[in-house]
């Protein structure tokens, strides 16, 4: 399993980026991410950044292109920071526990993670050409199926991580947590449910 | 468990239609299903829809509203012969056979009738304030509750009925076929397997 970037180059910049550049765009994103805190992703317009930032607008726009490309940008550090982990980090997310650990360890990690950074995810995929086709996606689901396969699951384990991985969508765990009012602890608990029953099951 | 129209009035229509309306309405129904047939939902258009029923566009809104009124008296007509089948047909869909039997049932209809029925299902749900808040959705999920408890699951079946209905949402099934090419019996071996481990499981 390879490691997918969400932009090309996103994570450490352009290689030859000057310096004051690189202040430049650190101030930028730490403006939207206070944004965002203040008042949801929704909220983040280009022009409520430049002006939080006190640059114009000009190169806010010069820096991402887009408001879709702020959002993959900032998305993109959470989510590289979030890979490491359950692919090279420690266990029990990370290499070196049984297979079903890392999956139950990864539902909670992954409803965790919504819960801090759901809105961003979800703009990101409202602005993808299709929710099934964001990399970051692809990858979770290559990984629960590589666990899957780990454990001895021979019953169409690429099919079965499709299914698990519908299960942990951003939309859908916002939705249980905000509007129905589900505690995410209650989420993950279900989610270890299900994988011990899709793992250990008959 | 209540059934629950998905418009009030939408099937029988209004009690004292008259006869020529009820033909008008029938007719402007037939021409709407043949237009999604050739051409899919989402070329559905109210003025491409008077033109086929050779009426005017004036008539089909007085009639529906809107579009997405009549992509739901569409959907509601099916979806009520769906409901119907599995509320009140013969097993192992219908009451009468075990619970683990009737959701096995359940979702291979349920793949069938989205490959049928789904990009009017789609429409449906993205004309909708949200996806999880369809009365069809809601019914189907508690119905998969319901028969999880017939089978004694004890760990919370309300929460586990919401991710094994997560995994047959219409897009993600349509797109499984339509973008990724598998095959719809691949997708019901799937289901079959999924909640066979979770009502076996330890």
């Amino acid at each position: 399993m390879s490691f997918i970037p969400l932009l090309p180059g996103s994570l450490a910049g352009p290689p030859a980026e000057r310096s004051d550049a690189a202040r430049n765009r650190a101030r930028l994103l730490g403006a939207a991410r206070e944004l965002i805190a203040e008042c949801g992703a929704d909220a983040l317009t280009m022009d409520r950044l430049a002006e939080r930032a006190g640059v114009g607008k000009g190169t806010v726009f010069r820096r991402f292109g887009s408001r879709a490309g702020l959002m993959m940008t900032l998305l993109s550090d959470s989510e590289a920071a979030f890979q490491a982990r359950f692919m090279f980090g420690p266990p029990p997310l990370g290499p070196g526990a049984p297979g079903l650990e890392r999956l139950i360890a990864f539902g909670a990690e992954r409803v965790a993670y919504v819960m801090e950074h759901g809105d961003l995810a979800r703009a990101a995929e409202s602005s993808a050409h299709s929710r099934y086709e964001v990399p970051a996606v692809m990858l979770w689901q290559r990984h629960v199926e590589h666990l899957l396969r780990e454990e001895g699951m021979d019953a169409d384990p690429l099919l079965m991580a499709m299914s698990l991985t519908a299960t942990l969508d951003p939309d859908r765990l916002l939705h249980a947590v905000r509007v129905q009012g589900l505690a995410p602890e209650r989420l993950a608990d279900s989610w270890r449910e299900l994988v011990t029953r899709v793992v250990r099951g008959p």
